[in-house]
């Protein structure tokens, strides 16, 4: 691999944007899908950032993400709604199904939109942080293809689900954003593209062993669940609320489409602020921050991070120093937008 | 160890109801928790059932847990509402809670109670099921003492904080019940009482290095979390919204007391019941049941389940050939009552 190029987040909104533009999104959408996508490289999240970019234009015109709709409101019973996204873009059906579920929350305290037959969101985070900009805890999560296998069971049945969540707080918002696989299949491709094994098993090989090594992992996409049998049951559940909660397709009916396309999500959203305290609640996030942060290391040079501290640290230097960015990958969305 | 005994469920009822109310507890508060006991028992979950009596009545005696108290509302704001629990019992709190979120889900489509300033709920499962049988989905949780480090970090600081989902269904709800630890330090002293060692590392040895014997793991109560870095992210998540959502005591404020007491925690109930068909989301839980379940095993003999299906098993199994207790147990169970 040759070293990366730098780029700065005002180009690569740039390019986008007028990539999108060309793909016929009105120019709102292109923005939004533009600075999403540009927000995600600036947190570090490649896979689900600019290096994914081609892939999303793929299932334009593969006509699994439709440019011409976005999510709207099937149902609704107090505080909880249904959406259908109507196979649109992921980015733009999660940011319009956060935003209302935000509202729901101000007005009621607490706000749940299911939305059914959306596309990829991208990087969960960015809708983390768009709630806790908003003031509003959130938990969030999606189903996918199957890519773990149920415990004790040989083929891989469940979906890698990400979970997420969102606390806000004024010296930077808390946010956990995980699948519930103990590694990305991307992060295992560049274990094996480094010739490196991983630090941790992270799936089974060919003779349905658990494995660390990258090269044999990835001969089937059977990933780990973290916590072994925990992670399953934890993926299996979080595909049957959003399977239910949306009256959605599940992983399984996902894995019968040709993409993973028309997937179910869940946003919940809570909002705390009616609570009164800001102080207060201040002061309670920050005192579990000092307890468990900056402690004593378990090995040197070991050190303690709060969730989503990492990827914050990571967008003020990309920010400064410009995003390191494949020549490849720049090259094929430069040839793309144009 | 000497071979169990046998005892029934209404025998076991019988026996804690006579202790509680000894203890002084009104008849309607010694039932329920004499029963919950038991369930939790039938459930096969000795250590928070059966096993766990006499460190109840211990806190009672050091004034941990006080007889005369419940929970009380302190806040409401639409659907959320805030409550104290007045170191009262955890069981008879947390019941009372999750008839609460219950009623909130059904007026208005989702509940949420934070409960604070109470004692260990011993099963979370059985609130899970209360919510279950009463149509909801539950999501609940608690925060505990530090018993894992934060990853990187050399001490326990940072809780098991159990996580509990359930799913309502006909045909046998869907309870997940799973501290965030990899292995509860209950089952790591069933291991090292056997002689054998755990299948998978459980927490770190004297030496700061993971491991899987319980002799050395239990020198010093550094539990591993489940996905490593991501449990330890998930915990200090639960923590911080128990904390946050109850106004109540962090797993550091609990740290600073002599006992595991005064502890926060979280009830939240969806009422999908409103969304009206129940004939599709039974369909959708078993479409996503029978894709994961009974599938070609991984290695001879595997067998997969779903969550909640095998304690539903050792209920049926115990509830007609007795439940095996420990004869010290209840030899001390029963000189408690005397």
């Amino acid at each position: 691999m040759s070293d990366p190029i730098r780029i700065s987040s005002d180009k690569m909104e740039e390019v986008l944007t007028s990539l999108f533009l060309k793909y016929k999104f009105p120019k709102a959408k292109a923005q939004l899908l533009a600075s999403t996508y540009t927000e995600s490289t600036l947190h570090g999240v490649f896979s689900h950032g600019i290096n994914r970019v081609p892939l999303f234009i793929e299932y334009i015109e593969n006509g699994s993400v439709r440019v011409d709709t976005e999510a709207e409101k099937v149902e609704s019973f107090g505080s909880i709604e249904r959406w259908d996204g109507n196979q649109g873009p992921g980015i733009i059906n999660a940011v319009k199904c956060t935003d209302r579920a935000i509202a729901l929350a101000k007005e009621q305290g607490m706000g749940l939109v299911a939305l059914r037959n959306t596309n990829h969101w991208m990087r969960g985070g960015s809708y983390a942080r768009q709630a806790a900009d908003a003031g509003c805890i959130s938990i969030l999560f999606t189903n996918t293809q199957p890519n773990m296998p149920p415990w004790g069971g040989k083929d891989s049945r469940t979906g890698n689900n990400p979970f997420v969540v969102s606390i806000p707080r004024k010296a930077g918002h808390v946010i956990l954003d995980m699948a519930i696989s103990q590694f990305a299949f991307g992060k295992i491709n560049d274990y094996k593209l480094r010739g490196k094994k991983l630090p941790f098993p992270g799936g089974w090989d060919e003779n349905d062993e658990l494995s660390n090594d990258p090269e044999r992992i990835t001969l089937k996409e059977r990933g780990l669940p973290i916590g072994y049998w925990k992670g399953s049951a934890l993926s299996i559940i979080l595909d049957m609320l959003a399977t239910l909660l949306s009256a959605g397709d599940s992983t399984f009916k996902i894995s019968q489409k040709p993409f993973e396309t028309g997937i179910s999500q869940v946003y919940l959203c809570i909002y705390p602020g009616i609570l009164k305290d800001q102080d207060l609640q201040q002061r309670l996030i920050n005192e579990i921050i000092d307890y468990t942060h900056n402690v004593e290391p378990m090995h040197p040079g070991d050190t303690t991070y709060y969730p989503g501290e990492r990827s914050a640290q990571t967008k003020i230097k990309f920010k400064k120093e410009g995003m390191p960015v494949s020549q490849a990958v720049w090259d094929h969305v430069l040839q793309l937008s144009m």
